[in-house]
């Protein structure tokens, strides 16, 4: 759906508008206040002639020319017919407030069905319902339902919320200056993923906000964030349901299903979505965005500081959020020793003392000396700026920032406060003209800077998620022996194996096989074959392969009536290893999900799994298993083995593009374990449920 | 040393008082801008008859009276004589801002001995070198060197710092409100320890904070700190020193040597100190307590919001933040029905809607019917309060809590905004007249208010650590059968064990333990048996036995040629169980430190391990074992053993006990593994180190 009469409107009627408090009246004293004119501005109540002084019609049909949007204030019961008499109009977009759709329950979800149809047939682009409605800064159009603080708010974030309060917040802060501000309610024919697409490609959004509860249409989502991953246009998402409670809220808020979280989560991560966790994360990293001249080109960081305590507070952050202190080569300490007095030592984070601080020619050498140094990619002053200056340090220190940032070759700088303030608006404004980001305090702050810098460096490899092309419904389990063949069978190596159905058959299949030999029963009705008696390990020779065909044979009989029994399955014992998981669980929305960790139960308590959505390429697969914390068990801890990782990222590689490929066959895959040695990386069992449909 | 001269004098004089900037100036112009009165002020400078329209003495001897206190702001050299001078006015106590003394090197360590010396013998109580000063607001004297906005800043927390700077940051933050404020330097002759008890002691000082790089008496820090904890009065600490480069810095700045940084986290942790990991945490968990009318009795919270979306990024926290979200009671739960529109529905968090939000007298009835709610300890009220009221819901909850609050038994109420601004100040200001801290946003908001949840409902338990009455230097390890003879002779139990010096004596001694037996080379100079060949398990008859200890002996004797053998050390085979380790580590100031955590690399890796000081009562035992990330596996984790936690906290508790006895003789001890079953706790290896003096 085209989106240009929504949010960029030629023409404007404000229905239900008025001058009391309320949607009608507040959107009207809002649009007229912060928008750049109101001439194709029609204001619609049937009971007024004038408000705040300007012409109101009776009706939309009173209306002369063609109206592109209305912004309807009025309740529930009134937006059908107004759509109707709307499309007469030529209109093309609608913002409707009036809330009781798809958030409370089946009969608001029924009447939020009918809006969509009714909407999709006249082709009016819906904004919300129960949203809070729009600016478009870059035109001048503001038609949101908040009353808000008046101040200049133009900028380069292009902010999209589930939630108008949330938007509200967004308006709210002092660093965020916008392109536009949306906020989509329930999203009923214009979707968050719409309107993300639609800020990726506006030219004059640098940095996409995004406040989402739940998303309909994956397809258009990865488009969206691959487009904005090609560009390196930095998009911030904070994402609740986190947590059960969360999702539950979202379901009755704006009629969310939030679907499985972690996946969406795997996803933010393939496109480099840079994710927040609470209101002040969001602002702040897209606020950092914003202002950051130009990206660093590597992690390294200095830490400039006025106090020995706060340099020692800021080296406890970094070290935290693995902020990376750069070794300053010893030029560089040289130089910046005969800037300090002689108590004074050059370190990182560095305490300039007040031979520095209190001095802006020198504090810009200084800058500039540590800039030029091939072992440092960005700067970091680190000190309160409050809302007043009493301390002239800010002034001599902002004013340094501003000078050395003058100079082209300058690497980029960030601005870290200790303490929190309103903080003075010249200094903030002098640093914003810099292109300095002003981060939020200590921990926040830090937060927002590690997020920049893995934004920085990361390489983004396009690679799309396997999308289902249908849903499906039923599904069934293999055997071990049939989910081995069709892993080989679609490229994922396996070792050798086989099924006999008679004791003299796996006597003569053990041959090709060699012993010692691990024997399972053959069955797709047992899963847990331990349990019934179903697994014999290390199985030495023939007489003992035909003494233990019998009894697996007759325990499974007897623990396992029921299931259909076909024999047993025959493997070459492995080498035993760092027992590995692997897993593929096929999302509806996002498509086959990889999944991979550690074996045993530590690992299960510590969650320390890494999931990403196939395919995956063989840096994808290398990274996954390099972010678990239980790397090091493959790298040779504490004497351990140091395991062929590169085996293991090729098996990973190959299972994900399986599993692609068989995005509507394959549901789930479990392989428990792979063993990982020396010399490669082998798959021990495997366990597939493929769709039936 | 008496601090009242220092902190309360009567007569104060200012030595190289001036007009200009600097130390001198800056110190006069604040103390006659923010104290009470000037009347006991001297001002001294050499070269002025006047300063500020005040006289100015030419030298201390000039004065008539005796003076109490003086603030030096002139160089090193000048601070002996000046002493001197000053204790012929019966001075007790002197602020010194100069710096070079133990913060940079030899020279300096030297030039702080003698400043202690001397101090000492005059019986002066020094602030400093290297400081920025002090206030006593309640007596109203303001000796401190950084200029600071002019602002009433009296109040209830008492403020100690190593870093005049981050007393700055407090002074400049707009929530605090301070009894005394100390910013300590290198803490020569008066310590950090001395300033906390003088500030736990005190009437007038309801919270403690404190930023700390390191102390050096810890008999009188746990005094202070146990005298706060039964006092229940909060004590906020920010110890730098979790990385090695803070630890570093914080050496040249105060001269201060950390020590062992766990070991002062498990301190702070015995006494319910508070941590805080940077400056904003400090500020904000000081004056969150400073503002408590009365701390919760409780932990279940009600959050109570005005979005739905807000709402839901409450949600996560909580979870993340581990808060309670209370289970309202349905009376509750259909009362507040009543107060939403159809739409709204009751949860927790609370989407209040417009229909309590916007409106004060229902959203006092609300809170007051969450209050009576016995399922409810606390109420969180969720909004963002901007710098100008444009929005005037804020107005109308602010007054609600306001009145609400009004009510005696209503119970405590919090307020956390999401985005950060300074807040309007008649909003904060009515906020802490009803005693509702004003949290910081979101994520800071949400871990301050775990903080005081936790502290309130903490039961604290007095058990001083065993401190070492001495220095000890040298050490040497015992040989297992050694370390678990004296574990036994100190009342910790273990297993039936024996040595045997020969083949015969083994089977001898092997009648008494019963067979299979474990059995391994007894010698002092043998820790890792199994790599020399010194281990045998399951020795199953008195023929096996024999032949393994002649194959024991002889491989010791080819792989460790060196150790002196001393036969062989015989157990019973235990029964295995989850792996738990248990270590004990005697720290040179703090005594010894009970470690524990699960056996095995994961573990390790994880670095799930619980550290406190010795003695343990059984409850403080079982909190470290509960606090184990890896705890429920020691409780029936995925099918796995019910373990028998009671024997072991009661084997934690001896260990302990035996520690504590052992504080000047104990110097580590490795237990691994302890055996943990169904049916007890039971110590399979153990290796003691003690001291040789």
């Amino acid at each position: 759906m085209d989106l240009k009469k929504l949010l960029k409107p030629r023409t404007v009627a404000i229905v239900g508008a008025s001058e009391k408090a309320g949607f009608g009246g507040d959107t009207t004293r809002n649009y007229l206040k912060f928008s750049e004119n109101s001439d194709r501005l029609y204001l619609v109540n049937p009971g007024r002639d004038t408000i705040f002084g300007h012409r109101a019609y009776h009706s939309l049909s009173e209306i002369e020319s063609d109206v592109d949007l209305v912004i309807l204030c009025t309740p529930q019961n009134t937006i059908i017919p107004l759509l109707e008499e709307a499309a007469e109009k030529n209109c093309g977009g609608a913002v409707v407030f009036a809330s009781g759709y798809g958030e409370v329950g089946p009969e608001g979800k029924e009447q939020q069905k009918e809006l969509v149809e009714l909407a999709d047939r006249l082709g009016i682009a819906i904004m919300g319902p129960n949203c809070a409605g729009f600016a478009n800064f870059i035109d001048g159009i503001f038609a949101f339902a908040f009353l808000v603080e008046e101040r200049d708010r133009k900028g380069n974030i292009g902010m999209i919320s589930q939630s108008g309060q949330i938007v509200l917040g967004g308006l709210d802060s002092p660093n965020m200056g916008f392109s536009h501000i949306i906020s989509s309610g329930n999203s009923c024919n214009v979707k968050v993923e719409d309107y993300l697409e639609f800020l990726v490609n506006d030219e004059d959004t640098k940095v996409v906000a995004a406040y989402i509860e739940g998303v309909t249409r994956p397809e258009k989502l990865v488009t969206a964030f691959q487009k904005a991953a090609l560009k390196k246009k930095p998009v911030v998402v904070l994402k609740t349901g986190r947590s059960a409670k969360s999702q539950e809220l979202a379901a009755s808020h704006t009629g969310s299903l939030s679907g499985a979280d972690k996946v969406l989560r795997a996803i933010f991560k393939r496109y480099g979505v840079i994710e927040a966790s609470d209101l002040a994360e969001l602002m702040s990293f897209s606020a950092a965005f914003s202002w950051l001249a130009e990206l660093p080109k590597g992690e390294r960081c200095v830490f400039m500081n006025v106090s020995g305590g706060e340099a020692g507070v800021m080296a406890d952050l970094a070290d935290e959020y693995g902020i990376e202190l750069a070794e300053m080569g010893q030029d560089t300490k040289d130089y910046l020793q005969t800037l300090v007095p002689d108590y004074g030592s050059v370190n990182n984070p560095f305490d300039m003392t007040a031979g520095i601080g209190y001095n802006t020619p020198v504090m810009v050498n200084a800058m500039e000396a540590i800039s030029k140094d091939s072992n440092v990619d960005a700067i970091v002053v680190a000190y309160t700026i409050t809302p007043e200056v009493w301390d002239e340090t800010i002034s001599h220190m902002v004013e340094a920032v501003s000078i050395a940032r003058g100079n082209k070759d300058l690497k980029p700088v960030f601005w870290i406060p200790f303490i929190e303030h309103t903080r003075d608006k010249e200094s903030a404004d002098a640093l914003k003209a810099s292109g300095t980001p002003l981060l939020p305090t200590g921990r926040y702050g830090c937060a927002a800077l590690k997020k920049i810098l893995d934004f920085s460096v990361a390489e983004f490899e396009p690679m799309k998620p396997a999308i289902p092309e249908k849903a499906h419904s039923g599904s069934y389990s293999l055997s071990e022996f049939e989910s081995l063949n069709y892993l080989s069978e679609h490229g994922v190596p396996i070792p050798p194996q086989a099924v006999a159905a008679t004791a003299e058959e796996a006597v003569e299949k053990a041959k090709a096989l060699g012993y010692p030999l691990s024997v399972k029963i053959h069955s797709r009705d047992i899963q847990h074959k331990s349990d019934v008696g179903g697994v014999k390990l290390n199985i030495k020779d023939e007489a003992q392969l035909r003494e233990t065909f019998t009894t697996i044979m007759d325990n499974c009989k007897k623990n396992a009536p029921n299931a259909k029994l076909e024999g047993v399955l025959l493997k070459p014992m492995l080498k035993a290893g760092t027992e590995m998981i692997i897993g593929v669980n096929n999302d509806k929305d996002f498509g086959p999900m990889i999944m991979v960790g550690m074996g045993g139960v530590f690992v299960e308590l510590f969650k320390d799994v890494q999931l990403a959505p196939a395919p995956l390429t063989k840096s994808q697969a290398d990274n996954m298993i390099k972010k678990l914390a239980s790397y090091p068990l493959l790298n040779g801890y504490r004497g351990g083995a140091v395991c062929d990782k590169e085996a293991l990222v090729n098996l990973l590689v190959k299972i994900s593009e399986m599993a692609a490929d068989g995005k509507d066959t394959v549901k789930e895959l479990d392989i428990n374990p792979v063993f990982v040695t020396e010399d490669g990386a082998v798959i021990a069992d495997a366990l597939l449920v493929v769709y039936d449909d």
